[in-house]
């Protein structure tokens, strides 16, 4: 230890004149201090956090010994490492020694306590933190305090460093590249967070082999750390494996330790490394967010976070900075109203400030794949109309997505009129509320939201995909089987699995079908399983809002109700009313949202049951939301489900006016379906139909087909084709 | 009937020079033409009316024959008298013909149409009408139609205006006066519409008779009619007993038939007649909107209806004209984006264009009597805070409130933080929505809405109010007790119910306690059951938000779940769990809002039940909203619910931030209770507590209160002391 110790005051000296050089240099630091008053939002967010510092500064310092996992302590020691944060950048930017003082005074409380603490009272994870119940948010404590460190080094004196280096970072950097080495080499957010902590704790004491192990893995055998992390959690196309919610938060370490390598290492060009993935993995995560800037939840995810949250804005900052100043991000930035206090961010002001309007985020229609090499599945984005009333459906067809991931294979999202309208149900959990299991993943993550049967896809026989086996399941990955959304007004994309379920084939077709009848694209979703043997097969829609009316005979619940089954999820559904289809094959089953209609329309027959579920079963503590579905039963080897989603009318509560609560939609028929194809029919009320022909093979966009189903023939070119009829 | 034919046009001929006189008069129209183009208000509001009037004239005109209760023909004939009452306006504006053309030729489509028909086919209240459902939207549509005609009188000839008036407008002053004669001197919403309908029909003839039914009732006996109703449907205080959903409601018709009484018959001054009680009306009903705009829905109500609703528009302009220019309308005109196309409208248009700032609209803590004299109980509304996060708690102990009343004798409601806290929920009505039971009252209206239950008040013996007989609840009323706010941290008020359940004497009273400790005040409510019988009391509070926890054990119905019991709008509570009070009597319960915790505690003891329920049991339509409750169940002779409602601590979805998810409030005690006083004490976990002390009975402000509990003596002057001990 002594001779760590002896290095480091070495290298203090050395590079004495070099500090700040992590997040900050100081040249930046010279050209914030002549812009600091130049540019509004830069001057609104500089005095926001002055104002919020001063304000801190006059309080009674607090580093208490850690005790819960979401309460008080926890709270104060993520609150401390952020005012350090920016009360060492405020000391740099106004010289005030009262920011130094400040931030030393908290450094020197904890070097008295860290070395006293052991594993967290709190800890139940695998990766136990000390000041935290979990390490990962030990190392986005250490990515904030190492940056306030380098803004104070030079305030402090020889014996202050040594302690605060000996006390705090030395046994950080041991605690985090030894004692949990695994997670530093893990291909996973909490890997990303540790190399940016290790390297970034690395640069505050200057040392070259922390920094090395951040960027190759603690053996340096590059199978592990930062670069192999860039090459494998994001696709070639910018999707990142864990889904979007983690996307988001992984983002700020990629981004952030990123900014300290190219001021610390320039020649890495790490901007630019693989391709200019970091740049790929920003434009995606924004395109997997809706119109109203919410990441659409798949996999473990918090409803409702959008790209407001802090951690995207100094991604987007340094994206503008680092990628030629691409003023569709200015929107974004402007709706953040708030930049990061560095070059990037004054960059962001100095633009904003100098236009009226701003390009908006283009929002486009497209298949982002998934896996390292792109060849793991992926997940489709099917976009209709104008931001203030966009359709957007959204089918999955990737590969596990780590811990995070969810056993839904090929399920489908839709969002319309700037709302949810079949939701994907996100995590169970109540991210950092105490009394909600202390803010960790609840028990029914894993019992229900993780599930196959809690999304909008086929359950087989009531397990989970591969069983709900994350080991297994991360071996396989669904198919993309063709996108196509050349023609805004009919675009469509399908996808199969054949792993999820033994002896099952499964493949689902989602189209949007733009026609001036409907007040939006209609839905189309065609879900095909397939096998020799005789399963049950379980299709739910997640629909949200309230239940207007359905056109068959159901069996409500109304005096007592029981859980669907269970296991698997089943046990947290309710089944309130059961029914099945009509003779007909017809099946209606309106609800609304708030603003919108909307009317689905199956081919379900009386061999199909109908099951009306309510979330919320199996739930002692009340951690479920009580939300309901729709879902269909077939039981038999093969089926075709065939429905269409119809947005329809409107209702307007400041006025109470009520348009069109009748949907046009009159049946859906399926034709026929074989393993070379599926042919469609798509009927209206008002004399218009569409025949839909798709294919069930790999198929070349022009090879043809010809298929005969109840004696007539129907021909088309490439993966499918679309008749309108009138 | 020829008889009458030639008096009309008689009467037209005479009087023709002066068209318009109803809504506009000749006066106006110059005005409006001069200033047309002057205020930004105006000018849109115009725009936009003459841009959709200009589209619609491009569509064919419809005249359907009536089929449906809220579907397309409902929502035609609606429309049509909007349209034509707009596109009158417009033609006086515009003089331009195709506006008064597109009005004739719809009125010519109606005299064909109207004296066919009979009894509407959807018609299921005893008040059908002929073009709809039911009579009141007859007497809307006639209150446009009449403006409608007045304003394009001058372009029709004489055999278009013979069948106009004979086809049209006397069938339906026949209608309306005679048929329906019980609904013109109805004290009730329909009997307002009914009055401006028939009185504006008579001013469109010329027909004195019809103005004075209007007015007086149609015997003119002046037991029904106009004033009867102005004397009658608002309490001195302006407090409108039906309820503040159908004040927005009535206030339409009352001031739109106000200001053609003015133009009319000037000598009236029915803008100051009974103490100027249209002003009063409306801004009473303007304190019972929260900070948000929204009415608080007790009696039949739609949730989130707020004063942005046409009706309220022409109400708030006239209410600007008419009574000295009050600028904290301003705020309210400036929201709702609108004026009237009248005098009024470019009123307030040209005083929004000369300020940039509006003082905004002052909302006060109050209590409002009920019933015409004011001696029938009242509405008590404290309200703490800025308008951003206000904190308000109403309770309610009026009559009944005619048909629209609820059963809900001392309900309590609670809004912080721009949210409904402690809900009401309203009326079982999708109002318009066809596939609803045609946009009528649903079953659960009566079933559930309607019940003691459903609100936030103690239930008897599993019986509603007065068992739910209206006609014997329309006899009795609550009675205030005493109110005060004058000390705005600490505002309290408390009524009495002797009626509602026989031989049990109910006191509620209700406090907003404000002190350092906490985000928002307290609030405190303490309600006494007292009689010499054994019943059983429940008390429900209906929360919003997700149950976060609870410190006592209980028992959850996690597989299987029943109904709670069979009738009285029990038979639509499920029960999720129950378990009782711990012995200590410290009971606390938690939830979350999207940005705020909340933690009530309870003196209940092991003798209290505890019951979680939800409503939607019973509910073969899903008609219900399935929302949570709490619910204390006593059985007993008598009881003290002694609750404490803390709001605290914060969550921020954006930082994911929570602070403070435990709440301050360590118990809650019942010190004593007996006729003469109670006393209750709170206590924290910061070392601070409050005693405080009620008068049970009838004390003046200055009568000296002395008891002993517990070998402790109370003593204080007046009705309340609150005692700070730390």
């Amino acid at each position: 230890m002594k001779n760590i110790f002896l290095l480091i005051i070495a290298a203090s000296i050395c590079f004495a004149q070099s500090h700040p050089n992590i997040m900050l240099t100081k040249k930046e630091v010279r050209i914030i201090r002549r812009d600091l008053e130049k540019y509004p939002l830069f001057i609104k967010t500089y005095s926001k956090v002055k104002q919020q510092i001063d304000e801190a500064i006059k309080q009674p310092i607090e580093v208490p010994v850690p005790i819960d996992a979401a309460g008080n302590t926890h709270e104060r020691h993520k609150q401390n490492a952020i005012n350090m944060q920016q009360a060492g950048m405020l000391y740099q930017i106004t010289q005030d020694e009262k920011y130094a003082k400040y931030v030393r005074d908290l450094f020197l409380l904890y070097a008295d306590l860290y070395p006293t603490l052991k594993k967290h009272p709190a800890a139940t994870s695998n990766s136990p933190g000390r000041l935290f119940w979990q390490s990962l948010n030990e190392y986005v404590w250490a990515v904030n305090t190492t940056q306030a460190y380098d803004c104070i080094y030079e305030y402090l004196n020889a014996t202050e460093r040594k302690k605060i280096e000996e006390n705090i970072f030395r046994i950080m950097a041991e605690f985090f590249s030894v004692e949990h080495a695994k997670i530093l080499d893990l291909i996973h957010n909490h890997g990303t967070w540790s190399c940016a902590a290790v390297g970034m704790i690395g640069m505050a004491l200057n040392d070259k082999d922390l920094i090395e192990k951040s960027l190759y893995g603690t053996k340096k055998d590059k199978k592990g750390g930062f670069l192999k992390q860039l090459e494998t959690l994001f696709s070639p196309d910018g999707f990142y494996t864990e889904g979007n919610y983690y996307a988001r938060y992984a983002l700020m370490p990629f981004y952030a330790y990123a900014n300290a390598l190219n001021n610390h290492m320039p020649e890495l060009k790490i901007f630019n490394y693989h391709d200019s993935i970091l740049k790929k993995g920003l434009y995606t995560a924004l395109q997997m967010t809706y119109v109203n800037g919410e990441f659409i939840p798949i996999n473990d995810a918090a409803k409702g976070k959008d790209y407001l949250s802090p951690e995207m804005i100094s991604t987007i900052d340094i994206a503008y900075n680092q990628y030629g100043k691409d003023d569709t991000l200015l929107g974004i930035a402007d709706k953040q109203k708030s930049v990061v206090l560095g070059e990037a961010g004054l960059l962001v002001a100095q633009s904003l400030s100098q236009k009226k309007e701003f390009p908006k985020f283009k929002y486009i229609s497209a298949e982002y794949s998934d896996g390292a090499k792109g060849n793991e599945g992926g997940v489709g984005v099917l976009r209709f109309g104008k931001p203030e009333d966009q359709s957007l459906v959204l089918m999955k067809y990737t590969g596990h997505g780590l811990s995070h991931g969810h056993y839904d294979k090929l399920s489908m999202l839709y969002y319309d009129n700037g709302l949810e309208v079949l939701q994907d149900y996100g995590f169970a959990r109540f991210v950092n509320i105490e009394p909600k299991y202390g803010g960790r993943y609840l028990p029914e993550n894993k019992s229900f939201a993780m599930q196959t049967v809690a999304h909008n896809t086929v359950t087989v026989d009531e397990k989970s995909d591969f069983d709900g086996k994350e080991s297994v399941s991360e071996k396989y990955h669904s198919n993309k089987h063709f996108f196509d959304c050349k023609n805004s007004d009919f675009q469509i994309m399908s996808a199969k699995d054949t792993n999820a379920y033994k002896g099952v084939k499964m493949q689902r077709t989602v189209a949007l079908l733009n026609d001036k009848l409907f007040v939006q694209p209609l839905v189309i979703d065609i879900f095909k399983v397939n096998s020799n043997e005789e399963h049950q097969y379980d299709m739910p829609y997640y629909y949200m809002g309230h239940f207007l009316k359905t056109n068959i005979n159901y069996t409500p619940y109304t005096i007592e109700k029981k859980i669907l089954n269970k296991n698997n999820g089943y046990q947290h559904l309710w089944l309130e009313a059961e029914g099945k289809g009509n003779d007909d094959g017809i099946f209606h089953f309106s609800w609304m949202m708030p603003k919108r209609y909307y009317t689905l329309t199956c081919s379900a027959d009386s061999n199909t049951k109908i099951l009306f579920t309510r979330i919320g079963g199996s739930d002692p503590n009340f951690n479920l939301r009580n939300e309901p579905a729709v879902m269909f039963r077939y039981k038999g080897k093969s089926n075709v489900f065939a429905n269409v989603i119809e947005p329809h009318g409107s209702f307007d509560l400041v006025t109470e006016n009520s348009i069109d609560s009748e949907g046009k939609i009159k049946s859906v028929k399926v034709i026929g379906s074989n393993d070379e194809a599926t042919v469609i029919e798509i009927n209206t009320n008002k004399n218009v139909g569409w025949i839909l022909m798709i294919t069930n093979q790999e198929s070349s966009n022009n090879s043809k087909h010809s298929i005969e189903f109840s004696n007539k023939k129907f021909e088309w070119t490439g993966n499918y084709s679309l008749i309108k009829s009138n």
